[in-house]
């Protein structure tokens, strides 16, 4: 952080905003007109659907300034909106980022949070054209919405999954949730001493997924060349469990998820047995991991798997038999929703 | 209120969303899908422009729940967002609703705020299509986004305003401003008294200007049914001085408006004499009144007079000559933006 720092009030909401978007450059065919006036104007094609997602984040609930820099939680907010647009098979296209900020903040600040968030946008593809700026009681609220496209035919909705339908997982999970345990701890150990030094030897990845997840724009690309849409698809933002429910309930099925095939990073797995934490719950609730949950038809089976990836942890089953994890063991266990609800645990 | 309070924790995340979801219907053809998937899908055609405009209220900063009730809150957030799209002559057919709530409100109280979005919804005929829900450490966040859409030649931006056009204004000025003196005034008077009952009789409609204001649909369908294209248009969100200079800066022109066209309604001038305000003052800087205020070309002088509610203040110069209002005394005063500026004042 640089030294100087300028009051937000020198600048008013006007010059903030100037200072923050006077260099945005918009490289999409569809954005026609972004920040600067009533609305940002789009022109897309009629033979694309248009997507829309939209998140709020509000420090103290999503976010904790303590250890996370606010260039990884402006990438972090982009990069969290475009997942939903992939979850449906879209492409993002274009954000509006709006804005509350207390006092706390000086313009170097919030510059550094758009630094993150028009990283995010140059590397995935997206136009910011246009948001809202104004002063909160207390701390910081993000507010982004994303719309994108997708041909009708390739929109990939939550209700799509049939029986014997494969159950898909791209990267691995649980890493993002085992990262925040991590920061959790050293802020704890780190309260009251100047000089403290956190340690993440051997941890570096779990850091990394917590604080600059990526979403999963290489899959979607993927799918696309191997012409494969998915019968149903979400992405892992409150964990595995929590999704799986999502697309069954919707779906009206059942479904069967091995143990053995949840896919668990190394760090993962060692994390989890320095905190006493059981490794697959971890997996299977622990948020935040950004990965795509998908289903395909089972005649697919060779060309999902050659995906490099993604991995088949079960497949989908009618309603009766409900929601179930097949343990190392044979054992079948129920699956439950224990994500992580801010609304539930508040 | 109802006596009998839900805790939002009852219901979690996703039970709120279904209780304030459920009866939603989708009635424009452009909508889809709406709540429940990642991201809501829209088809619109290619012979149209998408326009998108997002808008972030924050408890403390934009509204007191002291005296808005929750129902006219939802009304107003939405409708200041349909304004943003009235605005640019365009449409507004979806919105999404994003909410952080504090352990403070229950299950009831965001049923009223919701209750208004979807009054709204329904008498401008938006769609509601999706949100987010989540907690907040401290109030109440309401984050709205709206798109809609418009022929490509009939959008008015800012940028077009041309010398020698005139200057139109909808409705009156200064109401909504003077709406908030007096709510703020009985506020301060009802301090520590149970049973106190505000002073409205005669002020009615100031109240109503701030609590319950309309975007100007009509006169959208009124310029369209006259095929009246403004060169440039704007809502008036934070007063006629600071609105004009955002016109005229991106316009790169001058203007010229007259103090005695300047539409007032007698509630607002009894208010001003009551309260000591300078009249005038309130009139080009309060904020809030959700009127329009664009430019046509000279020769549509006899056109536009004819719409109902529609009043020529006066007319756009060259750049050189900067911004000014003649006064009744035929003094020319510059025009200054003294409008709300909610990152300036904090």
């Amino acid at each position: 952080m640089s030294n100087k720092l300028t009051e937000i009030s020198e600048l008013g909401e006007f010059g903030l905003i100037k200072r923050l978007t006077e260099d945005i450059v918009l490289n999409n065919p569809s954005t026609i007109k972004g920040v600067g006036d009533d609305c940002a104007v789009m022109h897309y094609n009629s033979d694309k659907e248009i997507l829309m997602s939209t998140d709020l984040l509000v420090e103290g609930i999503h976010f904790d300034l303590t250890y996370v820099p606010l260039k990884h939680l402006g990438y972090k907010s982009a990069v969290v909106n475009f997942s939903d647009l992939y979850a449906m098979n879209a492409v993002p296209r274009q954000i509006t980022v709006s804005l509350a900020i207390s006092k706390r903040f000086a313009v170097e600040h919030i510059e550094q949070l758009y630094e993150g968030i028009k990283l995010a946008c140059e590397i995935y593809g997206v136009d910011l054209v246009g948001g809202d700026t104004t002063s909160s009681k207390a701390g910081l609220i993000i507010s982004i919405t994303c719309i994108g496209d997708a041909s009708a035919e390739k929109i990939a909705y939550r209700s799509g999954a049939k029986e014997s339908d494969l159950i898909c997982v791209s990267g691995d999970l649980g890493a993002a949730y085992m990262g925040l345990q991590l920061l959790e701890r050293e802020k704890i150990a780190s309260a009251g001493q100047s000089d403290f030094e956190p340690q993440f030897q051997g941890k570096e990845y779990l850091v990394e997924r917590q604080l600059k997840p990526e979403a999963r724009k290489d899959i979607i690309a993927e799918l696309d060349k191997l012409n494969i849409v998915p019968t149903s698809m979400i992405d892992i933002s409150d964990g595995l469990s929590s999704e799986l429910m999502h697309i069954c309930a919707q779906s009206k099925v059942g479904c069967r998820i091995y143990e053995d095939r949840i896919p668990i990073d190394y760090q993962t797995a060692v994390m989890a047995e320095e905190l006493g934490m059981n490794l697959v719950t971890a997996a299977l609730n622990g948020g935040e991991d950004y990965e795509l949950l998908f289903t395909v038809p089972l005649h697919m089976h060779e060309q999902v798997e050659k995906i490099p990836g993604i991995k088949i942890i079960g497949h989908i089953t009618s309603e009766e038999l409900g929601l179930a994890m097949i343990t190392r063991d044979g054992a079948e266990i129920e699956l439950k929703a224990q994500g992580w609800n801010p609304l539930k645990s508040a």
